[in-house]
């Protein structure tokens, strides 16, 4: 299904394709080389005072069909249904401490943010539809993969091949075919001082 | 200057050629429907509950340079050095709240983050470069345009054509010229379990 981002003038084709949707196909496998892009994706992404404040921890079905397990565990009902045949699972985590001086880094969520987003346009622009999920159980995920204290978990993002929406059903299939909504340029983006409209 | 990622397989050319420079054309213009494209790029990053929880502020040289200049005033003198040529600034906040039920948002940053790495890719998609600042000071932001407490500002982007090297000199110049650098893969990213390598 192609729903790309409606927009007043032209974006970027990944971007503007870059979409969350739902159904996956479950017999096409991800490979080791498409999972090393979509890392190597984020390891580029930029950060404050180059901290790389992310780690990633990946399963990978058709490798490790147990840890998948373990993490598709982690994950909220709501979301188990339609992420059960998603063949790849990561877990993205934000380290709290700056590493050159072991003092908080305010901006490790934000950094993080930024790559974990460059995994989600590496995977459309392989042909590949990432998922964020924020709906998932931070502390199953701590005590599952023994993560240390000063990594936040953040977001699970499940990775894999569309399938056709057919194989959806019920509430998660009326939300795939919903249309994709934003706020207004205006809402969020301001001109030269706080409320300005930008456009 | 050319400075694409250094990647193990081939990773999508917007996001390995990615680079937060510090040359910028003091005479080429941003217009405004490259403004549009770059705030229509963060409009539509994914975000917790579709919350949206980033808010811009932009400034152009070219149509408020008072205004461009209070925000330019918020910037580190490290960075002002060098931004002083960019011809658009940015200040990236997040809302700390959920819109819909006005609780603590934890994805607030890390969303924010990738709404703004959005902006950086489109602007390389578009020719421009864009680098992103922890350095300079929140509160004489919040100051200056009246940010409302729920907002946290996280970063002010500069945005603009670059320009030859050859226009730094000194410190700036060395790390411009400076080699990429990143942490191993190993380093960042893990396998079916915490630390275990992935590659």
């Amino acid at each position: 299904m192609h729903k790309p981002a409606i927009t007043q003038v032209t974006i970027n084709e990944t971007i503007a394709n870059r979409w969350s949707g739902r159904a996956y196909d479950a017999d096409l496998t991800v490979s080791h080389d498409q999972i090393i892009a979509l890392l190597e994706a984020a390891r580029w992404a930029p950060s404050c005072f180059g901290d790389q404040p992310w780690r990633f921890i990946v399963w990978n079905k058709n490798t490790d069909a147990e840890s998948w397990q373990l993490a598709f565990d982690c994950l909220a009902a709501s979301n188990q249904t339609w992420v059960k045949n998603a063949p790849v699972l990561l877990l993205v985590c934000a380290d709290s401490l700056f590493n050159h001086n072991q003092q908080e880094n305010r901006w490790a969520q934000y950094d993080t943010g930024a790559a974990a987003q460059n995994v989600c346009l590496q995977a459309g622009s392989m042909g590949l539809m990432a998922h964020q999920m924020g709906g998932f159980n931070a502390e199953s995920a701590r005590a599952a993969f023994a993560i240390p204290a000063q990594f936040t978990p953040m977001a699970m993002l499940s990775i894999g091949y569309a399938a056709d929406i057919a194989t959806l059903e019920g509430e998660v299939l009326a939300r795939e075919i919903a249309a994709r909504a934003r706020r207004t340029l205006n809402e969020l983006f301001f001109s030269d001082k706080w409320g300005k409209a930008v456009d």
